[in-house]
């Protein structure tokens, strides 16, 4: 197992839902004061904001915009509903142009009404259409399988291998996949499924978090690291073998943590990184 | 898609937990009653009973008892709780036989304090140590991946293939394999690995519910068949191509069910079962 020691911060970076109760002012200033150097904007940090100037906001805390997050939701049984997502991932990339991040995660959508087959065709059309726009702007889509208990309505792409296979068939310089663990982590073909997503230039992003015994909410109820039974170690072994050398992301949705003092969960995000990623 | 049509109640089973509040004598006079034909008796119902005469009970009602629910646990990072996981298993070939069923379905477990390998391989150990016993008493080992979501503690088998590679690994014609779609419909393997089990002859048991958009409780949410986004009828065409001809098994834990009338919960289930099953 070849595993780089996380010796310093360099590669941490937070996902503003993280720390959702600061806004993205607040999130700046308190995540660079701790020495993280990386950020994935949410959109909903962006609202009401000026974009441009929000990102040269976090390029003077030396920040890097790891990604946008997110794009995607392209499955719906209804046309007019995929039309707009499409249309509003042109906007994402706009806006994540306008940030300067060159990165765009992708949940990609599902419709319980319709097949998971049907949302997995819509999901393809709509990244094709996006793409134009994504190659014109160099930026890069990362397809982000989701756990399958979330199959019914947030992505009918639930395991690396899926990712994968839409990836390679999609072809483009600007496609790959975020591996999240908390999604992924049960997967027996984890491993062998990371090589080849590596191997194929396709390993944009690595998101990592907890997965709790017993978990009371399946949306928002996430671990901080070593709080659960994910192998995150272990993980990012294989990541890092398969030549990804990223930002290592913290994405913990969590109604416990949101209701604690950010700065305290802050230090616990970076203790815990220290000690478990 | 080849489907017979399930034109009456022949060969609809129910779990004794779909219908939580009932004890076994009054689930078996109503299940009797309404045309039900299969139980499948959780070990729960059975406490403090003579199991030999309840056995008889059922019978006496026209109830052909499908299977025993459940066996299995066998991961654990303490070497007596695995022992005692075995004892407890042969305890339920022995209730198997003496209720008058000759399959067993297992939960294979899984210890959150483990690697998903090491639990994997101590369920294959659990199931070989008890083998003896199953096949002495002609006992049917149904091995049932559970949904991803159970990774941690219920059951490190998560996908059907896992669970046909253990079965062939193990190699004898007590064991094989339960599929019920609670745990499944979300795999875009699920077609070619029900074919691959039928052929194998290991496709023992079928279990049904629906999955919610949303479920409220990872555990006790399940839902009614059409109440949810699972695509059942499909799944059972896959089953009977498959080639099996068994009971289908309604299996619901819910908390929403469990708190209304159960005799109009079966009516719901019955007619359920002819509209969307």
């Amino acid at each position: 197992m070849t595993l780089t020691p996380l010796t310093d911060l360099s590669r941490l970076c937070l996902h503003t839902i993280t720390t959702k109760p600061w806004n993205i002012d607040h999130a700046a200033k308190n995540y660079a004061s701790a020495g993280v150097r990386g950020i994935t904007v949410w959109r909903d940090a962006l609202e009401g904001r000026n974009i441009a100037q929000t990102g040269q906001m976090l390029r003077d805390h030396d920040l890097t915009i790891v990604s946008l997050c997110r794009g995607g939701f392209f499955a719906s049984k209804d046309h007019s509903k995929r039309q707009e997502a499409i249309d509003d991932n042109r906007r994402a990339i706009k806006e994540a142009s306008e940030l300067g991040t060159n990165k765009i995660v992708l949940v990609c959508g599902a419709d319980p009404v319709q097949s998971l087959e049907e949302s997995r065709k819509q999901i393809r059309d709509g990244i094709a259409a996006i793409l134009p726009a994504a190659e014109a702007a160099g930026m890069q889509l990362a397809i982000e399988p989701l756990h399958p208990m979330y199959a019914d309505v947030r992505s009918a792409i639930n395991t690396l291998k899926q990712a994968n296979d839409m990836a390679e068939s999609l072809n483009s310089t600007c496609i790959g996949v975020a591996v999240d663990i908390y999604h992924l982590w049960w997967d027996p073909d984890l491993e062998k499924e990371i090589i080849r997503c590596g191997r194929q230039g396709h390993l944009l992003a690595f998101h990592i978090s907890d997965w709790k015994t017993p978990t009371s909410d399946m949306l928002n109820d996430r671990g901080l690291m070593g709080e659960g039974c994910i192998p995150i170690r272990k993980i990012r072994s294989w990541v890092e073998n398969a030549g990804f050398e990223g930002f290592i992301e913290v994405e913990i949705f969590s109604n416990v943590f949101w209701k604690q003092d950010q700065s305290d969960f802050l230090n616990r995000i970076i203790s815990s990184y220290k000690e478990f990623a």
